[in-house]
């Protein structure tokens, strides 16, 4: 061995950085996998660790144990700033190094998004999103102490302020959070306090859409609409949420006090289009070509969220899914160039189907042509999420935790832990 | 029902504070829990958070749900800032609401104990200790976060001051702690780092003492002390830490240069004493009587870390037994004092033994006159600590998590997770 193998930099350990990782795991090259954080992050339940179903522990793992065992991939805590795609350097923030450079062979980001508040960032101080643990970990904190809080207020519309919660954007996570919020009330906080009634909580789902769900069928929709207005939540469509502040949000002419509003809107995809200086999509998405590369840089692969690929004259979803096909495709697709085999056909997404889940014993479930909703989707719903997990354990854990909560209605981790600031 | 029943006021959701409240079910009386946390901390497996063996809702109960049943029993999240005992109120900071005043008949003060850095205060920026979760949660950041560090530094003497871990005082905690860190890294992290060997870390363990383990017997202290080294700690007794700052610690003559410091040390009594403006001991503690009233208030209960109480000519030691019987007995006396019965005997603790662990399969143990070391004494440990949780979910929970990483190596919250300041 006088050569030496090709570096494969991997930028993100989110599903479509972990599984590039994973597929390069027999490929003749070293790999350099860089993340901010130290876990990876199953992020479809991170409202269940926001309304304290699950602990953190159970759907993170950390990336250094994921990546052990594969003898040529080392794994790096650090932040990304840049990209010199010229002398082929990524530059990295790391500790108290800054702007460390780092050459790489082949490059494949997969930076993932961020919240998007569409021109109004003054929203984000009052109404927090949901994409990382610390998040959830802040949201959990927050939606226990309002409880404590409205428990010992004496005056009726303060009290009823700390007790009104507003999602704003009913997509999956939208309804997954004001569902979630919603049985809370109802089962673990149900016998709990002295002088406030947690049922009475004002749970308000709002959209500009006339529906929920809308990657969803009408029918799936209307399914869940109903559901959700079934479990108490005041779902208010086709008006915009004008202002949010301190004092809550205004819905159409509607002003509504509330201590607790929750961004499910939109999403903003990384930088990453920016360190290349390629062309971008409307939404600022690097605009990738059939084998998942940039244009004019073969070497470049851009996957999962912060990529945009149309097939069939629409752009791939920002899913799970896609991101793992493509970070698989780009893994196959780097070996081949290593080994010195013909290029890969170009990238076909294929859809396994589309889930959403709405409280406890229903959800809704498309895919390949058939949808229904209830609680057999409810069921496969769980499963599926189950099975998707990292580890084995964490599939173990999980499982154990929501019969124990389906069972008592007791949640897994219902504590508020400030960290102090500093270390 | 015309005549009010009287209020009795407990501050504190520990160990105490949680058996008073447990054991005035069934009385004639309003009870009113305050603490300033939401949760109850098993502290005895602090430390298997800060390694991040278990995680933070392993050991830690929601105090509402641990008294959801106790009809007669509200409580309270607020700060208590005094007690104006003329008056009989206790005065409380809750949310946004300074000095809100609360009446009681009889009031139970449960309120521990914090570090104490022995006149040095100036240590605690650089050497905090492990009372809360959130500090369990910030060294465990931390712990992780230093191998990062490491795994990343060319310089070879910045790479050792990453990877030195001092524990100041070899108490319980700190013998717990060194050997915890030691496993930690000669089995999770063993294959996780490409550059770096976490089994080449240096572990010390600091006391001016002459023995670790100071409350054992002296052949107990011998054992654990030969264990330690086994496990590669560097035990230093008989020195004095003269100073700490960020580079490291001075002990004795000697400098060692480490990134992580952890006060395993001296603790001191919350201020109840001060609030009550009565005797206390050369710490600080209240001075109570044998009934656990303190003098000249026969209304007001003083237990656990908090008081000082001596049996057989020696105070009672600042462990959960003591606060849990004492909890227990100031419970049954305001029982006896509503119901217009005779009081009780004065209080007697029965010590049913004192154990600690020193890393995977070793503990010493001395009950009754009988002492021994190694593995059985360790599986009683293990077996005491799931007994002692509050919930039985948790029992189980614990129970599984040791299972699997004593088989496997693996650990159940392996997390940085930095929240963000504010919410």
């Amino acid at each position: 061995m006088t050569t030496k193998a090709p570096l494969v930099v991997i930028v993100g350990g989110g599903f479509g950085g972990l599984a590039a990782a994973k597929g390069l795991k027999c490929s003749p090259v070293e790999v350099l996998l860089i993340d901010r954080s130290n876990h990876h992050v199953f992020q479809p339940l991170l409202y269940q660790v926001a309304t304290s179903v699950l602990a953190p522990g159970q759907i993170a793992s950390p990336i250094r144990s994921l990546l052990a065992e594969q003898a040529n991939t080392s794994v790096m805590l650090g932040d990304v700033t840049g990209v010199d795609s010229v002398s082929k350097q990524v530059i990295v923030d790391a500790d108290d190094k800054v702007g460390i450079r780092i050459s790489y062979d082949y490059l494949i980001l997969a930076t993932g998004a961020t919240h998007s508040y569409f021109g109004h960032d003054e929203f984000a101080a009052f109404a927090p999103g949901l994409k990382s643990l610390a998040d959830a970990e802040s949201l959990r904190n927050h939606l226990l102490e309002v409880f404590e809080k409205a428990e010992i207020e004496d005056d009726p519309a303060r009290r009823q302020a700390l007790m009104t919660f507003v999602m704003v954007g009913a997509g999956p996570t939208g309804v997954e959070m004001a569902s979630a919020i919603a049985v809370m009330t109802r089962t673990t906080l149900r016998k709990d306090f002295r002088r406030i009634d947690p049922k009475s909580a004002h749970i308000v789902l709002a959209d500009m859409a006339s529906r929920p769900l809308g990657t969803f069928s009408e029918k799936l929709s209307e399914a869940s609409r109903q559901h959700l207005v079934s479990l108490g939540i005041d779902v208010r469509l086709g008006k915009p949420v004008k202002t949010i502040n301190e004092d809550g949000v205004v819905i159409g002419d509607e002003r509504i006090q509330a201590k607790t509003v929750v961004w499910t809107a939109g999403v903003a995809p990384s930088p990453a289009g920016k360190w290349l200086g390629c062309e971008v999509d409307r939404a600022g998405r690097v605009r990738i070509q059939p084998d998942l590369t940039v244009p004019n840089h073969p070497d470049v692969f851009v996957v999962g969220d912060t990529a945009s690929l149309d097939q069939g004259g629409r752009p791939l979803p920002g899913v799970a899914q896609v991101a793992m096909q493509q970070g698989k495709y780009a893994a196959s697709s780097i070996f081949r160039m290593a080994a010195g085999q013909p290029p890969l056909p170009p990238f076909r997404y294929f859809d396994k189907g589309n889930l959403a889940v709405v409280g406890k014993n229903f959800a809704v479930l498309q895919s390949a042509g058939f949808q229904f909703s209830g609680f057999v989707a409810w069921l496969v719903w769980a499963l599926i999420h189950i099975q998707f997990l990292a580890e084995t354990s964490l599939r173990f854990s999980v499982f154990l935790q929501w019969v124990w909560t389906y069972l008592s209605g007791k949640r897994g981790d219902r504590l508020i832990i400030r960290q102090r600031s500093g270390s």
